[in-house]
């Protein structure tokens, strides 16, 4: 049967990704991505077919990589992150219904992950994962889950917190967990992890307000109990003392 | 400078750690780790000292893990899937202030990440991670937790379903879930990822409620978005058409 993998290859350097991640890379003849991702893992197989799609464009590249793995090649598709949160692995599901296509998805490091490993442990209690993005979402619902989250008092990981269009965005998010969430509960941003000018910064919600992200940033807020110890994003693992 | 990492293996299966993971565990002259997740990564290194403790004895790890790098040696403790979701990362930052020992989160596949790709792709919008675990919670809070979380119609990982002592915990999580869900809701659980006895099913939440989970399963909601395509759980990466 026709073989497609979609790969999630973590956050860009190449030791961030599994060995099963590096494995399925290896058996495939032709690689599938967005440029940005492909020019990842092209300097570790220079001699791959590559079949590369503009940004966006995810459904056309879907369809290409699917259409590749019928005409008998093993395909991988590339996800940065992990393959199927806010990535490729769905899509891929459900275009290749039907197609005798085999799709298996291989997991990897998101960035709530990596990135929470750079700024210490902001993630270590309950949390949630909200994209700011409302290409494909309504931003009434991007708000509901915001406050909803706050109300819950989860820490939270916030995926696309801006883009050209939506340079305003974290500081509406903001606004709304400042709702339910104290000014100086703990939060962190990371940039660019494991790739040039990689950063990671601690500050408060009230500073996280006025913060200049970007596309290439991920941000995190802290719970009612997240702490900063020296200069690291701690959430403790639970309500009591250990 | 004394240097611990804290390193998440992933799920168990050599194959699903990081290269990034490897090296700082080859790099290890000991390895610190619960007995489970140590037998799991010393057939890839038998010759290192290991520091093995029994299970809940979190602090006592950690401060035997610290002593060892304060006393020169270079320490790696291992935490199955990532280092910080309810990993040892945050209590290994709190326990070292102050010790002049470096510490060093390598990240790595979380159950929700690994569970969710041979699911399919249950994660593939916002999604909040839950523990039903009460032993540093109320349950109070877990619940209010998961009641939220189904109002903001987040997909939701569970990590510690049950246990001996909380055999019902699932079924009393399900019935939270169902205020605001419906009993149709596409669900999963995954068993034993990447190890003897992997396995992975999709029901309703409606099933699911009476479903035998035990303390190797993770358990995955689906949202109001999330289908089931070719027995494969695939939540969409938004609310309008592709």
């Amino acid at each position: 049967m026709s073989k497609l993998y979609v790969v999630g290859i973590g956050p860009g350097a190449p030791d961030q990704m599994t060995l099963r991640a590096r494995e399925a890379l290896a058996q495939a003849e032709a690689i599938a991505g967005y440029g940005v991702y492909v020019e990842l893992v092209r300097p570790l197989f220079p001699d791959k077919e590559y079949l590369v799609t503009p940004m966006r464009r995810e459904a056309e590249r879907c369809r290409a990589a699917i259409d590749a793995a019928r005409a008998g090649r093993t395909v991988a598709m590339v996800s940065s992150g992990d393959a199927g949160v806010y990535g490729m692995a769905g899509l891929a599901l459900e275009l290749a219904r039907g197609q005798g296509v085999e799709v298996e998805i291989v997991p990897g490091v998101t960035a709530a992950l990596s990135g929470g490993a750079l700024l210490g442990a902001p993630l270590g209690h309950d949390f949630a994962v909200v994209s700011l993005s409302d290409l494909l979402t309504p931003w009434e619902r991007i708000e509901r889950r915001l406050e909803l989250a706050a109300r819950a008092d989860f820490c939270v990981a916030i995926y696309n917190p801006a883009s050209h269009r939506r340079a305003d965005y974290l500081r509406r998010a903001c606004e709304i967990l400042l709702r339910c969430a104290s000014p100086e509960t703990v939060c962190g941003i990371v940039r660019s992890v494991g790739r040039a000018g990689e950063r990671a910064e601690v500050m408060t919600l009230e500073r996280l307000k006025d913060y200049p992200a970007d596309m290439f940033t991920t941000v995190f807020i802290g719970n009612s109990q997240t702490r900063e110890i020296d200069g690291r994003m701690v959430t403790p693992r639970g309500y009591r003392d250990v």
